[in-house]
């Protein structure tokens, strides 16, 4: 990772997410916590509830996307940061990319959270090595002709009104 | 990626992906399903919703996990396979990896996808290509104190009834 310029706004807006982390593990979610600040100053928290909610995808990250999303009434927050408390993992890094959020700004690191006992490390290895991805989670294709493995896609390229992202 | 096994049950159930996928292109969703299938044999479907819902996280795969864990009370899902019309983009892959998933079986690939106009192959290229990253989604790290930066995690650490995942 190339350092990146911050700014004084950037710290009071991480500070906030560090605290709502904090708060967050008082209510029986787990110690993350972010905040996503839209180019026209809007701010949506999220926290993270995968035990709470049993959803493994409810990543602080992931809530407050899907928060902001809602809020502004779009699938797509270019324009807008991200504050995380930790360090995202990569389905938070991917998530983002859909989101299409201009850049992430993060105070404890992969290794802070593996001390404390998150998986964070160990999935970024998955995409780092490709030598260990088979032992950790197997991925196939099943060989199928073009039409059988397009067929969503055909119908999805002849389907007048349908609404790209 | 090495070549997997797969086996009739498989093709079976990737044949039941693809059909989903295809109907909810005539349900104003995405051109992709999902669906998982628990050790027990309890099945949970997954469309993409991310237009229809203003969720950028709405993918087919993400969607049957959610709707698997809420199924089966856990966000555990070890035991389970996930079939998907295409395949995963990293933020469905991670996801699967919280999901505990076992593996993964699907149909069209990553070019299948971007020749349908999806981003998913520009995508891996933020994984796959550090030097890439930057360019797409900067991500920075504001240097903090210790105790700062994992306040969250000493919070973690002293609460007596958190639940690990």
């Amino acid at each position: 990772m190339t350092v990146q310029t911050t700014t004084r706004s950037d710290e009071k807006y991480l500070a906030r997410a560090i605290d709502i982390a904090t708060q967050n593990v008082k209510e029986q979610g787990g110690p993350f916590g972010a905040l996503i600040v839209t180019a026209d100053g809007q701010e949506f928290a999220g926290v993270n509830r995968v035990t709470a909610n049993l959803d493994p995808t409810a990543h602080a990250e992931v809530s407050a996307i899907r928060a902001a999303c809602t809020g502004v009434g779009s699938f797509d927050l270019s324009g807008a940061v991200l504050y995380t408390s930790c360090e995202p993992c990569p389905m938070c890094l991917a998530s983002s990319l859909w989101a299409r959020l201009d850049r992430i700004v993060f105070a404890a690191n992969r290794d802070d959270a593996a001390r404390a006992g998150f998986d964070d490390a160990a999935f970024y290895r998955f995409f780092d090595e490709p030598q260990v991805r088979d032992s950790m989670l197997p991925v196939a294709a099943v060989p199928l002709d073009d039409q059988t493995r397009t067929a969503p896609f055909i119908e999805w390229g002849i389907t007048a009104n349908r609404i790209e992202y």
